[in-house]
């Protein structure tokens, strides 16, 4: 692992994720993991005292602990150099993504987000010419393209082992939505399902954003047309909580994309497989340490993580032995290693660096899926264009 | 397992399945294995030479091998009663299922054939009409619905265990046609890649009538509207060799159907998911003896083929104590198995018995599935109704 | 798939199985599978009225369904040679294998025998001078062997692929006995638990013996000083009902056999691992077409049954194309067809052919493991040497 | 999860773990993980430079990292109590275990220590009295106890679900020292190999006793005898790298352990099976977050990790929701996080408060199974007490 060679920890300043919230402390862990990151204020909650609890139970100091991201900001700009924030984690619902962000970038800080990236195209459209005017980084957490075994993935098609890729399977089944279960105190479920919190699209903006992201990610393909036929299953849901999508990539690569969050029993059973005309490979989120090498003639071979035989790529992102297995937080907290190393030099020479990590652009063309998605859904053409 | 109780042998006579053939070794072991059947004559090979050899191999007698379907099924017709074939077998290609079917059909005799269960549509509906007429069995060998498991994933649908169903994944990636295997003398590969033998679908024909028929088998369903989008990825090929289906079921049920012949590296992976409001059920051809069945807020189970707990429709159709794995064989004779069963009360009261096996409205469907597909895949509608 | 030259099936006759029985059912599936062989008489049950009815659910005639084994072999002895029986298969419980089989020896029929051979050491020894002296061929029933993947596990070490092997686990857990069902009907538990019928050891005697088998077959070693460990788990039992055992090899190599009929919830998890100085098999019953095939520094491999790439001699026991999974049923009758082939050369030279299935000097060596077991048992000292 | 109430971060110093030292790391991210324990100071090597340049690259200030523990656990002593390290974790090879942990003790500091816990069993007799005698904290880190599956099979066991336990089968089989890698600059294997610095034994030493306490964990029974039979297969090498033991347990339960180095192919494959009157459990550490549980006449069920159906002793070692994988790291983690929240009380009312987490007890029964497996290993009794 490359070292942060400055000896500066990077410090964090969190939206949202008070007590009770599962992403904010996903987002915690993942960035103290490695030692480089400490997270040294928060507006927690909209509550100015939910977030003095919240901040007292992260042994925060009150002073760092704000009642609004507005007030936040503000103060923290206010601090010297050496003691303010350099990055804000939003982890908030879709339609309080857009205000911090925005504001953050406006006074020179990084910033972290939650996908999808914002609550419509539009608002995705101008955090992201807010990020070329500022040159702030933005880290979009896709956390799925942190597994070492993705990184593998991806290196295969790359080195074109699979030969030209042909097929892609992507399916993202969950059942945690089988009942109507925002009416019941399911906090998670009830912002989720809300059109006026979580935007235009509920399973498809929650987790078939992530689905296609994936699959793009390691084919290095594009999707370019769709049709897709979304449902919503359960009586009095206002969004839709199934979907499936036919795909057509840039190189005459066909896919399918199937996300549910009525696939009762299933937890969070995110699998990719691509074929190629020598082999493929099978990728299941819930056993991520595992990458299934398939071959035409040949028996299927069992990558695994931390292996000696792995690409550079892919051990770099590995922490421990073989058989010593890693999981999704050691994935998220390789995003965070990687927005680490891209603002040394930055703190250096004002400049971010290079990196390997979901930004504005996967935002914007996350948005922009969806948009597509719900304007195929809506059509009785088979086919409808993607376009970003 | 319930008794042959009049304790005569059923006779068999074979349509193709000469030296070399892969499926007509499947039928015979299939007719064998409980030991009611006995092959007693066929006509292996439109060369009278290759038929002979075959026959002698099987170590049937020479007067009881033919050099065509219509010499046999004209000679058997001769013999006397306790000694000429109950029923034909065809195990040639689809263009040569028509003939001897009717033939047979019309002859009196019963028939087990392969599906897709024509070249076409219009073939379909005739044998639909004569078996109407003699009042004779068809057994159509979906095989796959003879595997104990997917009855008990019938039973359990059937029961209402996982509430009404909401979502169906079905899919049958195989890899074997990744290359122009046609071309290269591979016999499977070319007459199932050739319009003139196997009609008008390739990959369709071939698997995906398999992966509906079992779909709407264990669902109890029936889909009503399907998007297709079919593909043929290895050039100078003729026929389809991949494709994926968006579907929609009679109650409202959502399903993918997606099959294809150029998943590089993969065999003969038929599985099936199926999620209805309380849970969901599993099924993995390649590991047949497990059933998965998983539940909303509760562990996931494994089902096992034999166990005790299984119900009584599933356990009529195991050999072996739990353990001792059973495939794609016993599978196989478990349709012939209820051919002859169902052929007793036809030789003692002169009409055949109800039975739990495909027949001719299966072949017929799944031609017409074949039908729509074609009609969709040439369609710029997002939705073509399927009816029969 | 070698021919029967000699177009004549084999004829079997059978002692015990009758209703009810489970392992002579198997024995007649396996017979039948192939078209090779067919069944023409038995002495299904010591009652010559249950026989009967046995032999009719057989479809049977009469003529040829007897009241005992001696009757039998006496009657089918006086046919003439191109009706009688050619060999006898005996079902029964341990304590009825030496008689059945030395008579048929006598008489000049060749036997198929159940494991473990015989009632004790001494009585295998006499069963294996009898064998030398006819040279009749006896065919003993280590099902496990006709698998084709544990073919291709024995291919591998053979060709030094793992190179010298060092470790040896193997285990078979089952479930079946975990409470005293000898007194409560099950009839199974009750013959098998009865030292009076199934000699000296339980579980030993019934799997324990295909544990060490197959770890010998596979490996090429003969396993030469052990320390056994039994015990009897459930009150009331007379017989070990678990056992495990430290083995040494002949070529210093080290493992462990554990088998268990307590082992609750498991059904007949038979699975074996070797390894040597680069790399490992590991083979699971359960599973049996998929052998996982590992190295030391390069990722497992996944062998299936049926692959292109697999050796000769595991493709010559596979009847279906990969993807089609084979059993328990299908490895029994690879063992009968292996009797089949080598007695072709007897009916026509008088002289049987060579083979690859368990024998005559198994069992033997079966029976002195079971007797060298029971002695480590009782003894203070660790080792005790294991000699036949 | 609890909370830190007092809102005081845990000062941790370390000694060893510098740079290239694989259990150094995982000890860093475990203890920052849930952000209550901070890495203060260090000595990190025996070399005052390399010291410094791993106190660097941890971003540590130059004046709190130390050239030998002696000199750290003096200066740290001489630092207020709001600045100077709480606790010291030793990550050294086994013969730089005592000399710090005693002098951390005398000096009121808590430790954490890698097992086994010394290099001897009179060194570990002598912590354990020191132990009790300061009343200070010891946390053995036996990883695998920290998981929350591991967790939840104790409880089963505990509430009696399985019945009276019978049997244990444990195995820990790692293919890493095939070669002789302690030669060809392997530092991990070097020292690990090496009975200067390991102590008596090598593979039983490094893993068998994680097995041991593993079993004794979940079941609540103490091994009482065993018979052990320990190989050395690589030439050359010092210690032993593979062993299995015959092990008897208070209630009468049986077991086998098996541990081995030279599996080649395997990785780090630690798998438990308990099985009792009416079911068992069978967990593997490769894949941490299902738990299978068995049943006598019922289908397996699969729990999963953070599933709503888990008693509250294994959900509240959970971090993530079901399905988003948590590994090793994390199950290291709960071992710190209990450290923490003992020494809460500690801090407030200078006494530890009760824990879960493996101790100085364990730590000297490790130990002494060391010595009654060598004892056994080299007796020519079948059996050796195994007492404390």
């Amino acid at each position: 692992m490359t070292d942060l060679t400055d000896r500066r920890k990077l410090r964090m300043g969190m939206v949202g994720g008070g007590q009770g919230a599962f992403i904010g402390e996903v987002h915690r862990i993942a960035a103290a993991m490695d030692g480089w990151i400490e997270l040294v204020c928060g507006a927690f909650s909209s509550s100015a005292d939910r977030s003095k609890a919240s901040g007292r139970s992260l042994l925060l100091p009150d002073d760092r602990v704000y009642g609004s991201y507005q007030e936040m900001i503000e103060s923290e700009s206010r601090l010297p150099e050496g003691e303010r924030m350099d990055f804000i984690s939003i982890v908030t619902p879709n339609n309080m993504h857009f205000g911090p962000a925005m504001m953050a970038l406006e006074h020179g800080f990084h910033v972290v987000l939650e996908k999808p990236m914002a609550f419509n195209l539009e608002e995705a459209r101008q955090l992201q010419q807010k990020v070329t005017e500022t040159g702030c980084s933005l880290l979009l957490t896709h956390t799925y393209v942190g597994y070492p075994m993705v990184k593998e993935a991806r290196h295969l098609v790359r080195e074109g082992k699979l030969g030209a890729i042909r097929k892609i399977y992507v399916e993202y089944p969950q059942g945690w939505l089988s009942k109507l279960s925002e009416v019941t105190g399911n906090k998670q479920a009830a912002w989720r399902t809300d059109p006026q919190q979580s935007g235009q699209s509920g399973c498809m903006g929650d987790i078939g954003t992530h689905a296609l992201h994936l699959a793009e990610y390691i084919s290095g393909l594009r999707a370019t047309r769709l049709c897709a036929s979304l449902q919503t299953f359960v009586a009095g849901r206002k969004l839709d909580d199934d979907g499936s999508v036919l795909l057509q990539f840039d190189n005459g690569t066909s896919g399918v994309l199937m996300a549910s969050q009525v696939a009762a029993g299933e937890e969070n059973a995110l699998k990719i497989r691509i074929y190629g005309e020598n082999g493929g490979i099978e990728w299941n989120q819930q056993e991520p340490n595992t990458l299934l090498v398939k071959w035409l003639e040949q028996p299927t071979q069992v990558y695994r993580a931390s292996a000696a035989y792995l690409s550079e790529e892919a051990r770099a992102f590995c922490r421990t032995p073989a058989g010593h297995p890693e999981g999704y937080l050691e994935a998220f907290a390789n995003l965070y290693r990687g927005l680490a190393l891209s603002l040394q030099p930055w703190r250096n020479e004002g400049k971010a660096g290079p990196y390997d990590f979901p930004g504005v652009e996967d935002g914007v063309r996350g948005m922009a899926f969806l948009d597509c998605l719900l304007k195929s859904n809506e059509s009785n053409d088979k086919w409808t264009d993607f376009t970003v």
